[in-house]
């Protein structure tokens, strides 16, 4: 991702932020996370960690409309137990698949133009939650309006979440 | 607490939610502490429990104007290390006391009419967050405006925190 696509989409978060009447402070980082796709409007995540310890883990995440957190799971590593992770929207809606009935055919929300294979759709209006527990393979997507979400959950390590697409790269690179 | 007096609280806890603009659904119970002193006004503390596992947990917290939440600290219980908790102000303003430099004649906060014995004092506006460890003394307080904190953390064990002041019983009784 070039510099100038990080700012675009860092000053969007924010808009968002301000619209789901969350104070992010302008010392705060926002992360940008293109999965090393190079179309993070439509498969990305931006994201405020507020804390990331060894035992709790707290973000709010936004996604523009029908931008989409491609299929993964949170499995053991660093000889801890998988991530478990609760998602409550505050904005917006979500819709979240995970592992479990349903059909690819009859969802709600749009196919991504990356790998999925679990359709157990969830809709999160907001005050609506659900909680995720380790090693459950879940991708999630804003609605037409887009989404602020809080996650809560045990420690993040990004690095050792194991995609679907096998074309994805965790880590993000910006580009001076 | 008679349920009047629970009722009333949890009204004004929902007003200011929607105040700070965070949507708490209708069938989400408030919990009311009272800490069994008679004087929820000035001693108590009003919160949503969103999640509370094995491994995480996460509140939204209401404090009327002044309302304090006496000194205690997590200790370890149930084998499990004490509870970590991160506080970030979405609403209003919190005077935090931990244990540390800071004495009691200087604080910006109201003293409570409940043992406090530590007088470090961190404010936090809309945005500010802090992360207490676990075995840490604290207390806080609203500031004129009330206050909404949310709180990221460990497992709550609420019934296993240890009070400073010797009156205080943690579970609340509500009669009809």
């Amino acid at each position: 991702m070039n510099i100038d696509t990080y700012n675009k989409m860092t000053a969007l978060a924010r808009e968002y932020y301000q619209k789901a009447g969350i104070v992010v402070r302008e010392d705060e980082q926002i992360e940008v996370a293109d999965f090393n796709l190079g179309m993070v409007e439509k498969v990305g995540l931006q994201l405020c960690v507020y804390i990331n310890t060894e035992r709790v883990c707290a973000k709010e995440m936004v996604l523009l409309p029908y931008q989409t957190c491609p299929e993964h799971k949170h499995i053991a590593s660093y000889g801890m137990e998988g991530k478990e992770e609760t998602f409550r929207c505050r904005y917006g809606k979500v819709y979240l698949y995970v592992s479990g009935e349903g059909k690819k055919e009859n969802i709600n929300g749009v196919l991504p133009e990356t790998d999925t294979t679990v359709y157990h759709e969830i809709i999160l209006n907001p005050g609506e939650q659900y909680t995720i527990m380790p090693e459950t393979l879940h991708w999630f997507q804003a609605g037409l309006e887009g989404a602020v979400v809080s996650e809560f959950s045990t420690k993040s390590t990004d690095e050792t979440d194991v995609f679907t697409d096998k074309r994805i790269v965790r880590e993000t690179k910006i580009e001076e």
